[in-house]
Parts: C-alpha cells; structure tokens; sequence
C-alpha cells in the first residue's frame, strides 16, 4: 500500500511542475520568458486589492443545466461549464500563488465524476493547497425569495456533504452574488448557521445601494434573526456595482478589454497606462469601502472557459501592479478577504431583517418573479413535501443499496432551488427541463415510497420474503386524476388507501378527497368500522382540466370520466400510517347537497355556509363573500374577496418602457377588477364534511372556497387560466382580502417559509424611500403566509407555494396567482413569460390550480395557525392506493407510528429531516416553529426526546452538526469569526438550547432555533 | 551531461503522461470516465475521412500582426494566437493519436521564445512524434497575385530556417488555404522546388470548382511551369468549398455545432444522430473527390483558442464513428492524406498555368486587390530590392555581430508578403502597422548599407581603426525629398554620391535624379573629371507633393524648396560602385529647355520628343501621344496614351449590390474617358540626357514622360490623386496605351515577376467561361509586366508595382494604378478602401507616385527588354550620400565591384540572393530570367563561374540547397513523390542545369531554373 501511494504522490508532483507553462521553471537563457512576480501576501499599509477569480455558473437559465455542463445549445448562449473546469486545473498549477474559487456544486461534481483518478488527484491538492476553494458550496446558488428554507437547507447539505467526503472541506463563505434580492434566512440560517463567516452579493436596492456607497455600509454585520440576534450575525458585503470585475478588466477568450502587453519587442505595450488604470479603479472604489482591503470579482457568468486567458492577465496585473507600488494587488479569495476583513478589527454597521424587495434602476421591481412560473412553484413545493416524506419512508424500512432511492428526486430539487429554476426567470425550455427532472426524480421516490409502505404494511406473521404489494400514488390528484381510485369495484376488490402522516405530532386529521366514478361506495377505516364520507360532484371545469392536462403531458385520453370527489376525514398517528377501504356499496353515499340561488330572490338575501365554527357570509345579488363569523373565537369582520388584474405597462414593444416580465413587476397604473360572472351564480354544496362554494369568476377564473367540519379557516381553491391576452396586453392576476382590520399600513411577510418580517407600505427602513412604483415596490416574497393585524384583529393568508402579494391598503392582503406577458422585460431571459400548454400544435395559455388559506383571529392568537397548519400545507397526508381481495387487515400491518407510540413531538416542534445515511447512521434535524414572543405557549423553549423518537433503536452515538451537517457544531462555533459592530445596543438574553446529553438524548430548541444531529445505531 | 539529459528526458516523460486530461491513464473505478479510441490509421476498403486540425492565422488583417499574437483589439476580432498555440500543447499530450498542423511561422515563433526550456522540449517532442506538424512552413501564407518572386522565396526560407535549426524539419506540404487565386509560380517554384510533395488552397473560380467536382478534379497534378514541365509538377487539391469544416462540425468555445453528447445520464444524448450526420456529409464529399481518402479541415481563422474543445469533440466523433464502422475517421495531417493518395496509384487529372482570376460568385471578381494600396505595394516592392542589395553590402563587409542588421527588415518584408498584407485588403490601420514594420526594418538596414559602404569605401591606405564616414540615403527621393543633397554647397564641401549597383551584369548605366536647391552646380565622375549633367525643374505639383507627405509622414516642414533636379548618367561596375561627386560651380548647369506649345497654335502640328533612337510624337491640340518611332529598331506604331476610371457598382450601400472593394473590382460598366485638362497643355522639358513631357491630365492626375538618351523605352511617372469621390461614387483609375496591334484578345501576364502566361480575353482553358464581368473577370495580376503581339510587334509594359491589368481590346493594354472607394465589399474586411493622408485632423484622399515603362519591339524583341529591364526596375541604383571637404578620392575607394573585375554574370542570369549567413557560410541563389523559347539567344542554358564570383575568397564547400534552403537539393529530390497522371502526352525534353563539380565550381542554369546554394568559405 505504502508503494501505491508514493508512486501516486510522486506522479501527482511532478505534475504540479510540469503542467506548468507559465511559472515553476525559470530559463536562464532565453530573454523573452518573462517569470511574473504573483506571491503577494497582504500588504500592512498599503490598499490591497483583493483579486477573486472566480466564474458565475448558472444551474439552468438560458439552456439546461446539462447544456451548460456540457457546451451544447450555444446559439443561445456560448457557455460550456466543462471548459471551465477542464482549463482550470493546468491554470492553478502553472502558478502555486494563483487562486479560483468554485461554487455550483451541481455542475462540479458531474465534472469530478468524469475524471480519471490522476485528475482528481491533482484537484485534492489544489483544494487542499486552497488554490481551489469551494464557496457557497450547495448544489447550486439558490433563490432567496421564492425559495423554502428547508429546501434551502437540502440544497446546501447536499453540496457540502459532497464537499465533505471528497475533500474533508467545509466551505467558509457564503457567496449569494447573483439571487435577486437577500433574506434574512439566507443570512442567519443558511449563511451562520453553516458556519460561513461572511457572506457576499451583488444586488440591492439602487437608492440602498446608493446610500450605503455613500455611508461605507455596503458592508455590514447583519443580524437577521429577530429571535437568534447577534448569535447568529454575519459579515455581510454588497458588491458596489455587480459581481463583474470593474469596467475594462475582463478577459475572457475574445473579450475586448486591454491586455496587458508587455512585449516590448511587440506594438501597443502598455504596462504603465494598464497600471494606472487598475491603481484609478482600486482607488475609487477604496473610497466607499471601510479598512485598506477591497475585493475585486474577476470573472462572471460562465466565464474562465478558457482559465488561462485570465490568469495570464492577472499575473501580469499584479506583477507590474505591485512593481509600481502605489496599491497591492493580490491573488486572494473571499475567505482571504474576509480574515483580512477581521483581522482589520472594525466595527461595522448593523443591518437587520433583509434586502427585499430588489429593484435595480427607478421602475426596475424585481418582484414579479416572486409568482412567475406558479405551476413550476407549486411543483417544487409539492416535490419538497413528497421528497421529507419520502425519506422518512425510505429510513423506516432501511435505504435499499440496489433498489429505488430518493437521490434523484434530491438532485432535481436542488437543481430547482437555483435562483433561475423555482423563481421562473428561465427560458420556457428549461423550465420544462426542471419539471421533467423533479418528474423523474418523484416517479423513482414513488418506488421508494412504495417500496417502504410495502415494506411497513407487510406483516411480520405474513412471512413474505419479499412484500409483493405494489402502491400506487396519485400525484395529479390535484386535477381530479387518480386511476386508482377510478373504478367502480366491480370486481369486488377494496380500495386500500394508506394515508401516510410526515409530521411527528399527535394524531392528525385531515379531509382526503379521492375522484370516484359512482355514489355506490363506502368508506371504511383501519378496523373495518364505516366512516362518514361525502361526495361532491366533480364539476365540468375540472374535468376539462383533467382531460387537458393528462392529455398535453401524458398524452392520456382516458375514457374514464370520474363523477364525484368522495371526500372522508382521515386521522394517521405521527410519522405514521392508517389504512382506509373504500369498496362498492349497495347504497349510495352521502350526496352533497346542491344550492344555486335564483337570480331573481331579494337582493338582502344572504348564504350562510360552514359546517363548524366558522361561517361564511355571502352575498347572494352579489354573488360574493362580504362577512367572516367563528362562533367560537368571536371573531366577526365583514369581508370581501375578488380577483383583479395588473397590466403590463408599456406592452407596446418599445425599448424605452419598461414592462412587466419573467423579473419585473412593472404595472400600468392601478389593478382592474375582474367581475363575478353573473350568468353564473355561486353554488354552495353542503355535506357533514365540507362545504364548498364554487364561484365562476370570469370565464377564465373558477374559485371553490372550502370550509371543512373541524377546521376554523377557509380553503381557497383557484383555477386561474387561461389568462387572455388577445387585446395584446399582458396580465398579472392577483386575488385579494379585504378586511376593516385597522393595519396602518403595517403587514407581514415570511422569510422563506421560516421568520415573520414587519413590512411597511412605502417605507424602507434603511433608507427614506423614494416611491416610483406604489405596488411594485411594496411586493414581498411568500413562502409561508401574509398577514397583518390591528389592536384586536388579524388576518393570516398561507400559501401552498412561492407567491409575491403585498398589502396595498390598510386591512386588505393581495397574493399575485399568476402572470402572462407578452414582452420581454430586458433581464436576459429574452422571453416573454407567456406559459402556454400544447396538445400537438394547438396551444393554450397555462391554467394555474392553487391554494390558499385565510383565518381571522383575535390578535395574538394567528401565530399558532400560521405555524401548525403552515407545517400541514408543507407536509400533506400522503396517500397510497392499492386494491385487496380479501381482508387486507388480516394479512397486513393497518397502522403505524415511526416513532413511540405514546409519544408526539411538541406543538412547536417539527422534523424537518429524517434521512437515513446507511451504516447505522441517521440525519435529523428539529426545528423550533415559532419566533420569539410570536405566541404566548408556544415561543418557549420546546424539547424533543430523541429515545422515543427512536424508540425501537439503540443510539451509539449523537453529533450535533452545522446546519448543512458538514461539520461538527461545537467545531463550527469555535472556529466562527466574531464581529464587531458599530454602536450596538444592548440585546435582550438570547436562548438557545443547551448541549444534548448522549445518555439523556432530549433536545433542547429555543424559539427559531433548527438543530441538526447525526446520530448511529447500533446495528 | 549525461545526468542532466536524462532528467530532462524524464521531465519531459512524466509531463506526456500527466499533462494528459482525457486520455493516457485509465482509471477502472470510475465508471463515468471515458477513454476513447482514437488510434486509428488508415483502414482499407472504407472511406477514410482525414480530419485535419488546423487554425488559420492571418499574420495581420483586421488587427496587427501583434495584437492577433496577443490578442489585444478584440473588440474587432476575437482572435489570440497566444491562445491557440498555449492551449494546443496539453491538448496534444492528452492523447498521442491527436494530430495539428501550425502554419504561420512569424507566429509561432515570437511564441517559441516567449516559452520555457521545458516547454520548448515538450513542443520537440511533439513535433518529432509527429503530432505537430509544420505546414507550408513560411513566415505567412503568402498572398499569390501581388508577391514578387524573390520575396516568396525570402519569407518562405526565413520561415523553412527556423524550422530547420530548432526542430530539424523540413515541411512537406503547400498550405495556401486563404489567398485568393493562386499562381503558377506558387506551384512549381514555391511547392514544387521547395520539396513540398502537395499544395492545397480553397479559392478558385466558382465556374472552375463546380466543373472540377462534377469531374472529380479538385485534385490534380498541376505541372505550372512552361520550361520545366513534369520535373516540377506537384499533387494539388482544391478543397470542395473551403477551408472550414462540413457545417455543425466547428467546436470553437461558444461554437453553436452540436457537441457529441456522449453521457447518458444527461438529456440530450446525441451519438447516433451525431455520427450519422458525420457520414452522410463523409459520403457526400467522397461522391466528389477520387480515391478512398477525403480531408476535412478541422478549423478556420483563428480557432484552437482552447484547442481543448475540438480535440474533446474529434476524439468522440473519431471513437464512435468508427464504432459505427460505415465511414472510418482518423487524425491526419495533409502529409498522411498526401501520402495515401498517393499510395492509392491513382492517375490524376493535368492542370496546367494558374487559377487566376478567382471568383467566388458570379459578379464577385477578386480582381480589385491586384491594385489595392498601391502605394503600400509599391514600398514593399522599393523594401525588397533594397533588402537584396543591403544583404550583398552586409556580405561585402561581413555580418556584424552586434551592429545593426538585415533581420528586421527581413522580418518585416516577410509579413507585408501575408495575402492580407501587399494584397491591400487589410484594415487601414493594418496597413500602417505593416508601412511602419517596414519603415522600422528599412532604418536598421539603411544602416547596414551606411557601414558597408562606409567599410567598402575606406581605403586601406588611410588605416581608419574604424571608418569614420557617415552615409545618408534618400527613401523619400521619389517625392524629391533629399536632405542630403538640397545644399547650395556654399560651405565649399562636395557632396560625394557612391552609387551601388546590384547587379551582376557588365557595366550598368543609368540616370540619376536628385534635387538641387541652385543651379550652380558641376557634377564629377570618380576620377574627378567633369561630367554632363542636366537640371529639371522641379514643378509646383512635386513641391505641393513633397510638402504635404514630409509633413504627414515625417513631420517635417522643411523651410529649403529645392529647385531643380540634377540629372546625370552614372555607370557602376557588377556588384560594386562608383562614386561622383556635385559641387557648387562658378556657372549654372544646363537648364533643359522648356516648350510649351501656345494654344493657338495650327492643329495639325505635333511635336517630337525623345534624345535618342526612340521618339514619341505628340499631337499639340490634342496635347497627348499620337505616334512611337524607333528609328534604329524600325518600330514605328501610331499610339495612345490615356487614362480613364470606373466607377464602382452600386456604391449606394444597398446590402443587394456587389460594390468594389478592398478585394473585388465591380465596374458599374464600362470606362470614363479622363480628358486632358486643356487649360494646361503639355509642357517639354528637353536637354542632353533625358527629355521630359509633362502632362496636367486632370487637376489630380499629372503625368511625366521621359526619354532617356541611352535607353530604347518610355518611362512614365504617374501622380493620380486624391481621387475626388464628391460624386459620391467610388472610382478606380487605370491608364490604358492603345496602338493596332492586332493581338487577337491574346495578352501576356508574368506570374509572381517570373513566368509570362498566356491569356485570352473572355476565355479559360479550363472550362467554358461564362462572361458575366467583361472587364473585371480579364484582369490579371502583373508585378513585372503585360504585353500583347502580332505579327510584327509586340508592346509591352513593365511595372514598378503590383497592379492589376489587362487587355480590354486588341492592341490595348491598360492598367489599373489607383482606387479609391466608399463602400465596403464584404468580404471580411468591413472598411471601404478609402486611404486618406492626414496633417492632424485634415485629411486628403491618397495621391499615388508611380511609374510604368512601355516599348515597342519587332516581335520576338520584346522578352530581352522585359527580362534586363526589369531587373534593373526590381534592382535601382541605391544612393548614398556624404560630405568631403578634400579630395574624397584620396582617402577612399572611388570604384568597387564585389566579384573579379573582369567578371560579370551573363545576361540571362540574375543573382537574387547573395547572404551571408555567419561562419564563413554565403546563401547565393541564381536565376536564369528567360523561359524556354522566350528569346532566340537568351532562352538558352547559362553558366555562371563561382570562383570569379567569389574571386577573392576559398571555397572549401558547396551543397545545391532546396530553393528555401532548408536540405539538400539531391535529398530533396530523392524524396519527392512521383505522380501518376492522366492520359499525359509526350513532353518535350526539358533541360536542366548539371550537378556542380566542386573544383571547377561552375553553375549551369537552364530556362528558368533558380538554384540554391550554401558555399563555405576558408576563414
């Protein structure tokens, strides 16, 4: 072994001698080789210009991120990550003192797969010389509005685990440099709390950025933890311009900046003015910078495809550079910035909260991308549930080495996390390149899925070698489209649904509807007793949908015309399963009743409609919502609920407007109301179940409002689309509630999924607000919920995806569903975000089906529901078809608990992450749901006792980790860097929980706090 | 030395293995890492497709020379040879199957010297393995239309040399991929007698290539020369439509063609429509070409910048191409592909003459740059006779070690030989680059001439340690700028004139011109003896030209207005020189007499001008040339002179029309007349030595006629310019001399200055021409002449330029010597041809100083006059100057002659290079002037006698060298492949000069040959 590995080492160094072509061997008789000066530690004194080489590789946007990878489709964009990754090794051993920092894991390591051993040598020694440094480090640069914190948290695991194992690295910096807009998760959780010690970006607000240039604050220590403060702080710094290099230093393979010619035997040298050039830049942007230390971006999109070209230029830039003197010009990388930064001992300005929204120039609001693209985002957000389900599955039976795994479906949603993928700024081609890989991706979870409830529901008395039963699930549930459950029983089998429950609290209940294709059927539960169920019928507009959507992506024309949706109430123990049957009945079951108003009754009349606590008033003229009663938390508020639509300004193809597009929310004025068409009434179905209103808006707008028995808010069903544009004007189409809630002007938005964050209509808190844009500009991004309150009141809306809304008058909330346009908005995309849906040549504009939720409470109580319910819209039941000849009970295991049976987590308590890592090991991570003083219970320190989490397994050993697990916690914080701040002012005690007792094994979680262990087994 | 050899060598070794990134190691735990099969040679029985990797360096077009090097302005281009040739190196290693052909020398070696020693064995290594080879091997890809001869041979040998003495190679193969038409002289002088065993290019006339491919005859031998037939044929191939790949197979980085996706695990796998695409265009291209073997020229302009990306494309396109086994691929070089079709036995196809003009569609004659820049074409012919004679002086003195040299001249005559260089379609700041490339060379020679002449005319007598003497000369004579002699000798010194000779033949007389500011001049022969001399005016249009230029080009506004020109006849020895002396004198020189006939005067008259045999009568009304007597040869012709212009098609800008430009000559019809400006009729100047007729044609053409006492010839000096575009349409200027010749559409032009070839007005021996432009598609290139003949006469002109001609009419021959254009043509160079002169921000269009010669002989006359003269117009006397205050003859040689005084070379014979190559070694090429037939006496085999050639030195070795010097005449030979062609006819005997006995040291030369020799010398 010893010999392998030094005939390994010997090859690998001469290697790093002999790759070289411009350093490493002086010639001493030629007199044109010209050895460049590059080893230039910082300079004490001196402005040193901090030189980051390092190429931006989107994970998708123009092409595919296998187009990219590979160079192909260059018509569109001449990028080829390959070349990137492919020239630079050669680069980096041509000079000992070059560095490149590399960031896009999704891109990496498809390259590292692909290389001999002797190339992936070579890079071990290029990492751990710190020529090469990961930063960033997850799979891709994700999105920071639209995206879901623990799809955020996935993403960056999934990176840094790679990192981990392959090079024993834990990146240090946090480098966000493209996303468009920051978020307080971004800079506390995933930034902090992967143990970064800075963070680095590009895009704020032009009147921000202005104002910081001027105040030296584009760097900043940011606490954006409301509850976590300065524990988890971060050096944060915003670029002064963008992540390019300054004007005239770009050197790509035909870029037209000047080199440096020093060949004096050559026309054109130019060395002193060259210099003088880069001494002008450095200094300029020395004087909005604090310290003597300035970061220079040497690179951008898709560049170093040929490494060479840069380096040989920026060994010249420092050599002659630092040979004149005036400023030092270096080969550094943002960790060397920012020890440098530290080592400086400067107190920094504070930031709090975020950077949203974006705008970069005066009607430039990048908040239209917060809704763009609303079927690819309720696809990422259903694939993200699925994917924690999935592996909680996968660990209850054990992770097959040869079957089914979850992996694909973790790649395809960390390629969806990319601030070009799930925030719908991508060409339409690559958009469906996204939706086929999280397809692929769920078809092969499925099979896991499957695999494991087979596994789980197979009775150990059965004796089966191999569980034989094959599940099906039903993911287009949605349009009414489950072939499972599409039968009429004939045949005399049961229908078995096991409804599988992700979250680990007490007994959950839910309402599961199913399309059936009669009224003869029965439901009955684990134990054979019938249970009430309800049926409604499946109207014409969804079936139109059905038939549509199945024919124009699965190319289905199914003959099968399901009648009604049977509706039951399922209740599954935590991180467990019940079983349902549903079989042929010689009895119908319970019909919904039907009301349609006449259109002639007195126009006083209202409809009352709710069968719990909550009622909704509708008026019957109007055909509309106007009043909010629950009978038991005594809330009573009038109410209304509509559509309207936003135009697109300046749709008139002029280079000088700027419209709307796949980035930019640039409305024409104020919103249009869509009416409630009057040839079509509401019609209310009323049941022991649900009650449901449907409402055809307009031809092109369907919304069924649900009130289920035993819940206390209202479901809002949406079918928006095809949005019309024949008039040529492109539409952005937003629902809203208004209320008489006194909000003054305050309201609140979510930090992906996670922090509430105070917003205030027309102001900025960092800066006196310059208002162009009176909608626009007051858009937030929304993962979880809105809401906004007064002294007595709050109204909560949550989201089943990434929506943009806002709340553009005191007591009203707006969510934007969808958008069709029809220019381009001059971002780059090139296209306008005009989502159609073919069946062969034949297209039609994307119908958009959604979701959301509103609930009044009396303040101070709408935290609870935001939180929990939130979590259930995150983390649906997920459901199991298969069908059984006799008595599945007999042969089967009904029901189940992942966890002990007599055990719950906590109200306040959630896993996010349970993952088997095989070899014994497990990844959990808990979370803590509310914030501090966010509920008067529930904001208190919550523990989790991990013996019965796992309760039927013997714990060998418990590691707490960073958030991404790529490190030891303890570790991390020891190595964090602290900072100090400018004028901080005392800060209220903040929790956390306290070190984990490996014989005790209860976790401790202080409000906000997600703690992350790995934990083993005995085998 | 042993030791450091061997460590060399296993540097060297380990680099071969390691440097490699996709192919050498292969490693058998990663299963995505893929080794392709690239070892494939050629494969019998299937189609083999030689892919041939190249990139085309244009050495100066749309940028300088050196910023194409180091790729600087790529705002114009994008395109950096540093690229190319840093990037092929690892490329090349990575798999020892890869193949590439490097070209342009005067690239390849600044980047020779700017590489380590370790690099520099790599790249020998390579080369010797073969896996680097150099093609065609000059110092440029020469253009073949507008190039001298002699300066062909110069810059190819610079180039063979270098290749030569670092690498010990000699190139196989003619690489004229880019010039536009190629020459007779190209084929069996530079490919041929170079030891090239094919010649490939691109461009021939539309007409021409389709019929080729329908006849399979792109591929010919091509026997281009008269006198020396078969025994300089060589295999050439016309590519079937240009030097680039088939479409959608150009893999430069950001190149759109489809990569061979080649990894299932991501979308867009592609092999099997990849290859297929692949052997469906193999297959098209073999329906068109002879043999099993096609060539695919893997490249264009400037690609390779990461050669990385094509070699990555080829390898899989090579593996699964064979894989699929229809067609067979390999790596190639033209000299693999040569040698299988050569290995194939096939007959080829006789080509014979040239491939002259070109067309590539059907209005787009390139046939304008013949003309193109003709002042650029004019410095460059002036820079190469003078670098002919600056190499004898240099011999005569010997090469100094540390002095100044010939090199850079060398140099840069070498690149402004580049077919985007003399051929005037480069960008305008292009063609300064390569004015001041030459400006610069021509000063580092100047001094090599001073210090020779200084050394040559020292006597040994006066013991000078070193000689003191300082020569100035006079480049800008032409414009009558002459520091030197513009002195009114008041300060009581003689202006001393040595006058060199370069040529070897008996005696030379010859006229010299300088300007004197007085006319109390006396000029004196070397013995001191008073000679006749006789003033000119120098007229108003001379001083406007002399001031403008000084100050444009020279800054320089020089307060003295030299008065007249001094003529004199000086006669100098072979090789050698004499000297004169001016100085003031009591009484004026003789002032030639003036006539100017008056306007009214009867208009019968004419007047008669001419010194000696030949007069010229002119018709005083018309003011213009009406007859041509010669009274001793009996010529008497009626004749005359003219000039007109065509206007160029469509200048409107349209994108639709075919314009002139820098390349195509489009008249828009036929020709304006350019009529005499009557206002200012003809003006004689006459006196004993030369005659003058001055003509005012238009107010920006001017025109002097001289007859010279001793000379048999006209001599017209042409200043055409700024040529007025007002009008808005372009124009180009041709001056046209008509007599009756009855010379039945058949006219001569030389190829390259050296061989006269037949051509016949709207006719091509190789196929039926379609006449679509009657002008511009019978242009031709001239550099030494164009004559026509009957019967009885024949007329000639001789040319002290490159510039197109033709002959329009019978017994008409014109010439184009000016154009001036608003509009580009698009073919590449994206700039009109509209050369301007600027005094700050002023500028004028460009005036043009130029002359032609023309004679009338009895038939078979003619060839002595153009062979003898036109050597003395490529060989002028060179001037040089100094100031003597005593009797210069005392204390200097006076008279010199570089071979034995009783020697001169025959007069068939010219030498054409004369070198001394350090360490007693000389480079001596002799020319034999006349091809076979040409002359009833001259036509015949010549013999030159080294030893009087070299009368004073030992020679103890002689080799007969390859024409560019490179090996041995007799290996060259030796090697050379012999082809097979298609029904050949009997050819008659060609004759060629014997082997040379070293002892009697005497050189046959046949018609036409040019022979080579490297002769050392006894120290």
């Amino acid at each position: 072994m010893m010999v392998a590995t030094s005939i390994m080492e010997s090859v690998v160094c001469s290697c790093l001698c002999v790759l070289v072509f411009l350093g490493c061997f002086i010639s001493s008789t030629e007199s044109k080789y010209i050895k460049y000066n590059t080893s230039s530690n910082i300079v004490a004194g001196k402005l040193n210009v901090h030189l980051v080489a390092h190429t931006h590789d989107d994970v998708g946007w123009l092409k595919t991120v296998d187009q990219y990878y590979v160079g192909s489709n260059n018509s569109i964009q001449g990028a080829c990550v390959q070349n990137v990754l492919d020239s630079l090794v050669p680069a980096l051993l041509a000079d000992k003192n070059r560095r490149f920092i590399y960031v896009e894991q999704a891109f990496f390591q498809r390259w590292w797969r692909e290389q001999s051993e002797v190339v992936q040598n070579i890079v071990k020694q290029l990492v751990n010389s710190g020529q090469l440094e990961f930063i960033n480090g997850g799979m891709v640069m994700h999105d920071e509005a639209t995206t879901h914190y623990i799809d955020m948290i996935d993403q960056t695991t999934l990176g840094h685990h790679f990192i981990k194992q392959e090079f024993g690295k834990t990146p240090r910096i946090g480098w966000q440099i493209d996303p468009f807009g920051h978020s307080a998760v971004q800079a506390y959780l995933l930034s902090a709390q992967v143990g970064f010690d800075s963070l680095f970006f590009a895009r704020i607000d032009y009147q921000d950025r202005a104002k910081r240039k001027d105040e030296k604050s584009l760097e900043v220590v940011w606490q954006a933890s409301k509850s976590l403060g300065s524990s988890e702080q971060i050096f944060s710094g915003a670029f002064p311009k963008n992540y390019e290099p300054p004007a005239n230093f770009y050197y790509e393979v035909n870029d037209d900046s000047p080199i440096v010619q020093d060949d004096v035997n050559l026309f054109d040298y130019n060395v002193p003015e060259r210099v003088n050039e880069f001494v002008a830049a450095a200094i300029s942007q020395a004087n909005i910078t604090r310290t003597n230390h300035i970061m220079w971006t040497m690179g951008t999109d898709f560049k170093y495809q040929y490494a060479h070209t840069w380096f040989r230029q920026l060994d010249k830039f420092i050599h002659y550079v630092n040979q004149d003197g005036r400023v030092h010009a270096l080969y550094s990388t943002p960790s060397i910035y920012t020890d440098a930064k530290h080592a400086a001992n400067e107190a920094w300005p504070i930031k709090t909260e975020d950077y949203f929204p974006y705008a970069d120039v005066e009607n430039g609001y990048w908040t239209g991308y917060f809704t763009s693209r609303p079927a690819i985002k309720g696809y990422v957000r259903f694939s993200s549930g699925y994917y924690l389900a999935a592996r909680q599955l996968e660990y209850f039976k054990g992770k097959s080495a040869l079957g089914p795994k979850t992996d694909s479906l973790a790649d395809a949603l960390a390629i969806a996390q990319h601030h070009d993928a799930v925030s719908g700024t991508e060409k339409q081609h690559v958009a469906n390149d996204y939706a086929k890989r999280l397809s692929i991706g769920y078809t092969e979870a499925e099979k896991v899925v499957a695999a494991s409830l087979s596994y789980l529901t197979d009775a150990p008395k059965a004796g089966h070698q191999i569980p034989q039963v094959k599940f099906q699930q039903c993911p287009l549930l949605n349009i009414s489209y489950c072939p499972a459950s599409e039968t009429d029983f004939s045949n005399g089998k049961d229908l078995v649904v096991v409804v599988y429950n992700p979250l680990g609290w007490k007994s959950r209940e839910d309402v599961i509807r199913i399309p059936v294709v009669s009224e003869y059927v029965v439901v009955r539960d684990s134990s054979g007793k019938q249970i009430q169920s309800q049926l409604l019928p499946i109207l014409d507009t969804f079936i139109g949908l059905r038939k549509y959507y199945t024919a124009a992506y699965l190319g289905v024309s199914s003959t099968v015309k399901p009648k009604y949706w049977l509706a039951f109430s399922a209740t599954v123990p935590p991180l467990g399963f019940s079983t349902y049957y549903v079989s042929k009945a010689k009895q119908a079951a319970t019909i919904s009743d039907t009301y349609t108003p006449y259109k002639s009754r007195n126009q006083k009349d209202t409809i009352e409609v709710g069968p719990g606590n909550l009622k909704l008033i509708y008026s019957e003229k109007e055909a509309k919502l106007i009043e909010y009663i629950n009978s038991k938390s005594k809330v009573k508020e009038s109410i209304d609920q509509a559509y309207k639509y936003y135009s697109s300004y300046g749709d008139d193809g002029t280079q000088t407007s700027q419209p709307s597009g796949a980035y930019i929310f640039r409305p024409n004025g104020s919103s249009v109301p869509i009416k409630s068409d009057r040839k079509s009434p509401l019609t209310v179905f009323r049941g022991p179940i649900v009650h449901e209103v449907h409402q055809k808006i307009s031809s092109w707008i369907y919304q069924i409002t649900r009130l289920y028995k035993g819940k206390e808010h209202a479901e809002v069903e949406f079918i928006v689309g095809p949005i019309p544009t024949d008039d040529g004007v492109g539409k952005e189409i937003a629902t809203e509630i208004t209320t008489s809630v006194a909000s003054s002007k305050t309201f609140y938005t979510d930090s992906n999924g996670r922090d509430f964050i105070e917003r205030i209509r027309d102001y900025r808190k960092d800066w006196k607000l310059q208002v162009n844009q009176p909608v626009a500009g007051n858009y937030y991004p929304i993962n979880l919920g809105i809401y906004l309150k007064d002294k007595s009141k709050e109204l909560s809306i949550l989201v089943d995806r990434s929506v943009g809304g806002s709340s553009i008058k005191d007591g009203q909330l707006e969510l934007m569903v969808h958008r069709r346009l029809l220019v381009d908005d001059s971002r780059g995309v090139g296209e306008p975000l005009n989502e159609t849906v073919c069946i062969h040549d034949k297209c039609a504009g994307l119908t958009v089906l959604g979701k959301y939720y509103f609930k009044i409470d009396p303040v101070g109580d709408g935290a609870r529901w935001r939180r929990s319910f939130g979590q259930e819209i995150y983390s649906p039941f997920l459901l199991a078809f298969t069908e059984s000849e006799g008595n599945w009970g007999d042969s089967h295991v009904t029901t189940f608990s992942g966890i002990n049976p007599s055990y719950s987590l906590p109200d306040n308590v959630a896993v996010i992450t349970l993952q088997d890592l095989g070899d014994g090991e497990v990844l959990i991570r808990l979370a803590h749901l509310y914030e501090v003083g966010e509920d008067k219970y529930l904001s208190a320190k919550a523990t989790v006792e991990l013996k019965k989490v796992f309760h039927n397994k013997q714990v060998i050993k418990i590691s707490e980790m960073s958030l991404s697990a790529n490190q030891e916690r303890a570790e991390m914080e020891r190595k964090r860097l602290a900072w100090k701040v400018k004028g901080s002012t005392q800060e209220p005690h903040i929790s956390r929980g306290g070190p984990v007792d490996p014989q005790k094994l209860v976790v401790e979680l202080a409000p906000m706090e997600i703690r992350t262990f790995i934990i083993s087994f005995k085998h």
